[in-house]
């Protein structure tokens, strides 16, 4: 069977009765998570375009769908853009190791958007969640490590058929319509990966234009607009076009029966997913031995060889961070304002912060070398030695950054970075409103009551 | 300079004033083309899915830009979605040979629809067109051929630079901005092939995509959002993580003193460019020597083999159309009605026609052979070998179909076409106002008057 047809079939036929319910409440978190990020990304830099963008649009007209954050209103594909591109806005949502995507940035704001729109209840929307999320992690499971070799994000060109197959399933069309959706989704899916280039935003907008597409591709599929069933596999497919690779199907047979939906991890700090373990490393080693930056004569990190192009090169930038996203993903600046602070959130990355003497000093003592033992991308390890001026030498290894599947954190910490990061955007009452919302998501009669409360 | 650069600079510098007459008079003729064929499609099978999921979007709030031939009003970047998914969705509109890219159902459909919602004059507007027409070609004349030999879609990836550049010029954003804008563009633009494999309705889309997405590169531009300037020339910019090749600069190096707008050629027949060439010889055979179809043993078409992928394999569903969109990319069925009917028109590709036995017949005696010495792309020929029963062989050549550059057709030719298309959506007397402001577009105060009265 064409694995479009897989996924479709898959969707067409999931029932919230049959999800387990460890996967109802991952779903719960991530909702809430997602929600505080967007929220707290509704105060950055990004934030301003996108409203004044879509305020152009829509002319004072505005929409059914709320836009994280604002007073706005916008019809359920623009403010899907709006809130998948705030949710990873902060690089502070969550990933899914085998198939390097952000799955949640994608699927939640789409399927809450859409949802809104209808006034559809919680069960369908955690429902439709589900078969996006399993979806996003098979696509990109089916071809590892292939998008980012050539070029491609494939958060943002795996996102679309995901977000297409969440939209559509919400909307109930049936394996053939849903199959039809992901034919029109190929050629709507899109994200490459030149912003790294030079530091620029596009990369946040991939979520939301992932959502956006998948909304809009299931609305003109949902009307019997036609589209190729074959989109993954067929000879001008996805796989062959995107990637001149035919996709691995492995990864489709175990939808319904492994639930990769809980194998992607939250992120405890706003950064690269890469920098994370190494973050557990220079704060646990701080704190069981109180450094101060001026006792340490050099830090020196352990890096798999993939990660090495990402945030350690090219070293001259990483060491003094153009922008917040350069030092996102800056393993030396993250290290060294982790030791320097004893923490690390979204106040590490403010324009000012990266700006700080004591922090850039320590970074240009912080080196890396390659582990030629690493595992990677099997896990994101940190391994980290500091070299104090009194000649002591200390060490610290992590297999993987704490949140990940190995190493998963409390829920209890998923709720607190929510409350830090949404109270950015709304008052102490609001927060508690929207918590209790999103923690009772698959219980809620309209999800547009949920959405309303974001509303700042 | 980096080629987004280039682009960014030639936007930001056209002035109305110096654009060449010839041209100017050329996007007026484009305009009137553009819109007589979305009336048409507004009428036509994909019509009501487009209707459907904008109303689905919108929630009866509308928005302030005309969807052709509907009462609907719409957010921009949703109205060119559907007004550039019907400029192209009777596969009637216009194509640039060299870059094989469906130019103006990208671009009139973007500066439309944006100049409407702000009010624009048709100066500003016919210029910022210019801007668009210009880009799409060098685009694809940068990786001649490569774009469809990787199963991409020229006129959907190439078109959302142009789009975005566009309406970047239209929103008067300066060079730096264009750039940043064609930045963004490059995480928007896709648009696949394997739409071929089963006849389906994406392809359609595609214009109406590149112009959406044109529109929210732009938008978001505006405001600030930055993208990379090294987009089309980078590391993993566009022609890299596409094709795999660098692009040639050459095309970019003729912007501002030779007018690729002109050589956009009109097309007389709805269906793939690649047949035309071979009905203009089908139909001449038929006219100068009388030919009925059971006089007619077999028909042998030279084909060069660019061309053999889209409109002679897989052969068995090409010589029984399941669809009227696999009809339009069928060499076969295409000379087969051209030689049953004397004429080509929407009805040879209407849903009751494709079943009609007599076509079909004949399109069984229809075999293609490929031409080892043509000079595809550079020009579509057409080479049509008729063997009668009586063993009579008969035979003629078109180095080109009528409406291509080395043949253009007169503009009264093109508004005859507009006269036919528009009648489908509209009375006479409303037809004869679209067409009066469309051929006075340049000197209209606010292009909004045309866009209305094309609602119907």
């Amino acid at each position: 069977m064409a694995l479009a047809r897989e996924l479709a079939r898959f969707a067409a036929d999931l029932a919230f009765e049959r999800i387990p319910p460890e996967v109802v409440a991952s779903v719960r978190l991530r909702a809430l998570d997602i929600l505080g990020i967007a929220l707290a990304a509704s105060t950055g830099e990004t934030a301003p375009a996108l409203r004044g963008a879509l305020e152009g649009w829509t002319a004072g007209q505005g929409g059914p769908c709320t836009v994280v954050g604002t007073k706005l209103g916008a019809p359920a594909p623009l403010a899907a853009l709006a809130n998948g591109a705030l949710a990873h806005g902060l690089d502070f949502d969550d990933t899914h190791a085998a198939s390097i995507t952000h799955a949640s940035a994608v699927v939640l704001p789409t399927v809450l958007a859409l949802g809104e729109a209808s006034g559809v209840d919680g069960r369908r929307v955690v429902t439709a969640a589900v078969a996006g999320l399993e979806a996003i992690t098979r696509l990109g499971m089916a071809a590892p490590g292939a998008f980012h070799a050539r070029g491609w994000h494939a958060t943002a060109v795996c996102g679309a058929f995901a977000a297409t197959l969440a939209a559509g399933r919400l909307e109930g069309l049936d394996a053939d319509r849903l199959a039809a959706a992901l034919g029109v989704a190929g050629s709507l899916a899109s994200g490459v990966l030149e912003f790294l280039e030079d530091g620029s935003w596009v990369k946040r907008l991939h979520p939301g234009w992932a959502a956006h597409s998948g909304i809009v591709a299931a609305g003109l599929a949902r009307g019997g607009f036609t589209g190729p069933a074959t989109i993954l596999d067929g000879r001008f497919g996805f796989y062959r076009t995107f990637l001149g690779v035919e996709p691995d199907p492995a990864p489709f047979r175990t939808l319904g029966t492994e639930w990769e939906t809980l194998r992607i991890g939250f992120k405890p700090y706003p950064c690269c997913h890469y920098n994370h373990a190494y973050l557990d490393c220079a704060l646990a080693l701080r704190h069981a031995h109180g450094l101060t930056p001026e006792a340490i004569a050099a830090v020196e990190c352990r890096v798999p060889a993939g990660e090495v192009p990402i945030v350690c090169e090219p070293r001259e930038a990483k060491l003094r961070p153009r922008t917040p996203y350069d030092a996102q993903f800056s393993l030396a600046y993250s290290v060294a304002a982790a030791l320097v602070d004893g923490r690390v959130g979204l106040d590490t990355y403010a324009p000012a912060r990266i700006a700080d003497e004591r922090v850039l000093a320590l970074a240009a003592r912080v080196t890396h070398a390659v582990d030629p033992d690493s595992r990677f991308p099997d896990g994101f390890p940190g391994w980290v030695r500091v070299r104090l001026r009194d000649g002591r030498v200390l060490e610290a290894r992590e297999p993987d950054g704490r949140g990940g599947a190995r190493r998963p954190i409390e829920p209890q910490a998923v709720v607190a970075k929510f409350r830090d990061n949404a109270a950015r955007a709304l008052p102490p009452p609001a927060v508690a409103r929207v918590e209790a919302a999103a923690q009772a998501l698959d219980a809620l009669a309209d999800v547009g009551s949920l959405m309303r409360l974001t509303r700042a």
